[in-house]
């Protein structure tokens, strides 16, 4: 038997998904799902760990794709720069990668090869192509979220931050528990479609349509740069007080029986 | 053009997918990923939301395939059961479903239909076939992982669990946040094969191919049952102090450069 | 040697904490401690433990004087539902109060008597005086704060509550450590001071100048009570997007050297 | 009226206080209140703020008596990293002190002078008389207490540590925070009595006295050196599973009534 090529079986599975999301999507319509948590008044950006571990060639956590990612975080930055709104970057790194003694690596070195992101190496800086400017905030994680470990979430509540644009990588891991965490916790999640990486064949598509359908909304590159850059400066903004209103299923759960019960 | 069926749809997915997880796992390991977190010594167990809403017919939250999942739950209960092991279930729901007022849906409300889940109806009530005993904990949680909201961190802290197993629904949204909080916060996710279930085609699959890549172990139910049935009686455990030590990558970060640095 | 009766010792402690307050108020205005975190535009209430263990007579958590405290919370309930703010109450409770078997109260129990808590007694429930009424949402706390492990924080970010308004007891337990958390998360933290109640003497006054020199304004029901009647009502606020501007110290850290180097 | 100078004012106060907190300590006790959490198997330190802001003349956050303080920590330092027992210190610290701009001093800058802890000069340096070494971590927080914002308690989880031996500055503050959240989170919180400082007037030993009596141990410095002295390497050792029991009031909830019901 002959094995496709992983281009051929990528371009297979290109094929597929858009039939299986068409389906799946219409699932979730139906039901209620997919709805869209909409842009806010009051941004910040978040690029995870567009670091050189992920963004160059040669080492272990090396992502696919990135030179893409790197342009459209460009034009993001650019956007968000011009009317002052906050910028974070994550870099997934530790300060003890001796797994012999106490160590902050946690239980994810007994998943993946965190030991390879020691926190003072060159793996660890952001990728200077887009490197940090001015006010920008360098976050130093442990973990895949940008949230827990990390003084995020408290920045985001006291400068009342209700949206929050994530880019970077990757898809499936740190990129998606951002997302989560960032909706758990009441930030609007808008993902930009164009800049977010990964490894293995499929794994973006399909993390973009989960988070899409239950946990933030993917949105083209150029819509996320005309709301920039048609948002107010952000000094004058005030934030959305609350969640936009939805169309809700028409379903009376206090006077329903189960079709099975 | 005829159009598959869902069913058929299923099964070509079934047939690339399994091709699409081997290049992927081969990637992975080649790079130092998917390793086995690993059981400690002093569990408990978390059955996501497996309340009326998501097992029974008729509900917009309404999951496939519910019967093995609650016969799966079943076995791991009469064992966890029997070794004292700490027990809980969550049921995802709300003080208030009218989004007019401040109300506890959060953001979520934006994205599924939450508001189909009031607190005090049937829906929320977990499925009596596998009903709550003796000292469970039943959690309401607001957000899709176990953790923000509740106090299960607070629990699995101060007794000193070192391992969590999870069951329940849905893959892509409650068990998979549940499961990379769980390794972020500590805790050594073991996620039960058979009894975690979902809504559309191929997600239960792909999550799981991505939890077990990156955050936690996807193991058989005969295994965690094996391992309920072979540990000592829960009150006389101690937690492993540490992760499991693994075979590392052999990259030197503080001595390496980029390929194309 | 006659001792004192505790009437006369609380006597001599006003006297002399007057005097003490003073010279440490001094001491912080000197150094520019002791600012004003102010009124938000978007508050929420929250009325700290005032169920009958606390606030009935024969219980080992029964506070002092309790009935001051219920009429002053009567009125901020009266004031806030005017205006739809939303009221939470707290109360400490516990599943599971058996100390030999996995339990609920943490290292708490290791402190106090926590296992007089049980989650379903008279005990538990809010004092009558001032019932929960309509969206009034009552948290079944943990800890002394109201956030870890409670679903207050999801609320409030999700809300966008910009000021939480705190009474209650105890102020060296529930209260304090609540109003240090909402500082922390980004919630103005205002204490309303005939509201606050607790055991001992000299444990209520030197709680709320610690409490007002370092993390929230303890200002008066009158105060508080003018504020409410005069704020829009609720669904028309927007939070206030920042923090108070404050007179800053003149200290140039980058450019001063210790006077002890 | 002749004015008492602050030396006078403390005397009097020191005389005091002794008498109240006595009736105090009665009153817990008779309670079943002001119990001993216990040292754990598995203990790690942190040292709260003990950077040249705190410890140095000249500062608007220098302590008082810190000579006093650097000698204990430094016999605690000695002691624990003979056993190889992980060490933490702490400092508050910004990396955007311009209150004009979005930053990261939060709601803090509105009650006290942040604004003059900027993250990279001289004060913000741990003192070197007490300076970290080898795997010693410096957390740069945000907020009063350790926890929120840094990685401390992912640390804690997942090397399993069951106590935290606290030292440093300020009672009223950053300490007391602390010493809050080690206990809501699960860790015993032991307190080195003669290694923690503050400003004004009382304030230590209120602040003892009430973290005595609910939230974690305040211990002489001897007692935790000898814990340290005779505990086995730490590399040996395992959490305790649980908490310590503790003798229950006798006090049955679900069968009393108030006594003013």
């Amino acid at each position: 038997m002959v094995e496709e090529t992983r281009e051929e079986l990528e371009a297979q599975l290109e094929v597929l998904l858009e039939k299986v999301f068409k389906v799946g999507a219409e699932e979730y319509y139906k039901r209620g799902f997919k709805r869209r948590v909409g842009y806010g008044n009051r941004p910040a950006i978040v690029h995870i760990d567009m670091a050189n571990a992920w963004t160059r060639e040669g080492h272990p956590f090396t992502c696919r794709g990135v030179d893409g990612l790197i342009d459209a975080i460009q034009q993001v930055n650019t956007a968000a720069r011009a009317k002052g709104v906050p910028i974070f970057y994550t870099t997934n790194v530790y300060e003890i990668t001796d797994s012999s003694v106490p160590n902050d690596m946690g239980l994810w070195h007994s998943k993946i090869p965190v030991e390879s992101l020691p926190a003072d190496s060159y793996w660890a800086q952001i990728d200077d192509r887009i490197a940090p400017e001015g006010n920008d905030i360098v976050l130093e994680k442990r973990r895949a979220s940008a949230f827990p470990g990390t003084d995020l979430q408290l920045f985001l509540a006291a400068n009342h931050i209700d949206t929050l644009i994530i880019t970077g990588c990757t898809a499936a891991g740190c990129v998606r528990h951002t997302a989560e965490d960032a909706l758990a916790y009441g930030y609007r999640p808008i993902l930009v479609k164009e800049a977010i990486g990964d490894r293995v064949p499929g794994v973006v598509q399909w993390n973009l349509f989960d988070i899409d359908s239950k946990f933030g909304d993917v949105e083209p590159l150029a819509d996320v740069l005309n709301y920039l850059n048609t948002m107010p400066p952000f000094g004058e903004t005030v934030p959305k007080p609350s969640p936009d209103r939805q169309i809700e299923v028409d379903f009376d759960a206090k006077n329903t029986v189960p079709v099975d019960a």
